[in-house]
């Protein structure tokens, strides 16, 4: 089966989970809304009546599945393609570590726009600078805090175990993503992090994701995506 | 098996999704941090070492296992309680929808917290008027709105058909929440929104769940949680 899935060209965003997940599953899909005519196939499948429309990007159509939100769509590919455990348990524990990863995104997105996502960030840079400051002293140290006490905790490999699971995908993601935002803060902050910059290390040299990061599959990260580099935020 | 859910004393905050659930359920449950040696516990569980330690409260103790995330939680409830649908595919849809309340639940927070959630209100109140005037203007338009969309297509009796699922009381929660933090705002919106009120005001005289809002079990609405209410944020 041929996956679609459908996100906003031209941004690595939310999408950007997703397409790690099905990039080192070796999955067939493709990028939909890539072309214009994708981009209005997108469109129409939010507008349209009836069935179950997602409210936002990314969703997945996988046959006659249409799935939305990143953490849903991560939990119906992990148990498909060995990126979580089978059992109950595991399944519900990677899928909480990838809720409160998201949760964190959205922390991520909210330092340049505080005032809310239909404001330009021009519009909101002094509570922009607020919010990072905030961001880095308390909720950075929390979150990376607690996954790097996972990573820690289960011998410094996957932050699960010896297996790859989504959730390291994500956590790879991140790691990435704040250092393209907030290069010095984040330069700064990495000794903090020993096990999860380790554990950022071992997803990138995977084969797959390799050849993917390697790609013009991969759009590169870029000022109207969740991760912008604005200088004043990055003291 | 008696479940025992950990949420912050005081709040309803987000464990309040997963205690109606709970309640609509007639499930046994000890809602365990309600006293002193509980919430000594809940912070014992958050800071022990190994197993599945939560990132935050709510996290639900089921036999041997430890449910993180609100979605999570009842994700794992809905499946057992009659909750949401068993098939894998409503399954899903419903856990997807429950996700896209999530947002739209960390954004009606941001409108007294735009600033991040660790600095007081007092500190951020000019942010805050312009967070809650752009969340009314654009944020609850488009998930209200979507939502309201879903609930007529559906012949307006639950959100997903005929049979009540966990995300119809979450609904349920956001309407009274609205009404509580900006009741002026509210009531001028509710017209748009039928379909939805007609839902809330269908879980509501659900037996279970009218015993459960009467009861002392339900705290009431206050200002240290979700749903504040702050004169003048409701213009």
């Amino acid at each position: 089966m041929r996956y679609q899935l459908f996100y906003w060209p031209g941004i690595q965003g939310r999408g950007e989970y997703v397409r790690l997940a099905l990039e080192q599953a070796g999955a067939d899909y493709a990028d939909v809304a890539r072309d214009e005519r994708g981009m209005a196939a997108m469109v129409k499948m939010m507008e349209a009546g009836g069935g179950t429309p997602p409210f936002a990007p990314p969703f997945l159509k996988a046959g006659r599945l249409v799935i939305g939100q990143t953490a849903n769509i991560l939990l119906y590919l992990g148990s498909r393609h060995g990126l979580a455990p089978k059992a109950e348990a595991g399944r519900l524990w990677v899928h909480q570590l990838q809720l409160t990863v998201a949760d964190f995104v959205l922390e991520i997105h909210d330092t340049h726009h505080p005032l809310g996502p239909s404001l330009y960030y021009e519009d909101q840079r002094q509570p922009a600078k607020k919010r990072s400051a905030e961001f880095w002293n308390e909720r950075v140290p929390k979150y990376l805090g607690y996954f790097e006490r996972l990573s820690q905790e289960h011998g410094g490999f996957y932050l699960t175990g010896r297996r790859l699971t989504y959730v390291d995908l994500s956590l790879f993601q991140i790691v990435e993503g704040l250092r393209y935002a907030f290069p010095k803060r984040m330069t700064a902050f990495e000794r903090e992090i020993p096990g999860l910059v380790a554990l950022h290390d071992r997803v990138a040299i995977r084969p797959n994701i390799k050849a993917y990061l390697c790609s013009d599959r991969r759009i590169a990260f870029n000022e109207d995506g969740i991760f912008r580099h604005y200088k004043e935020l990055d003291l």
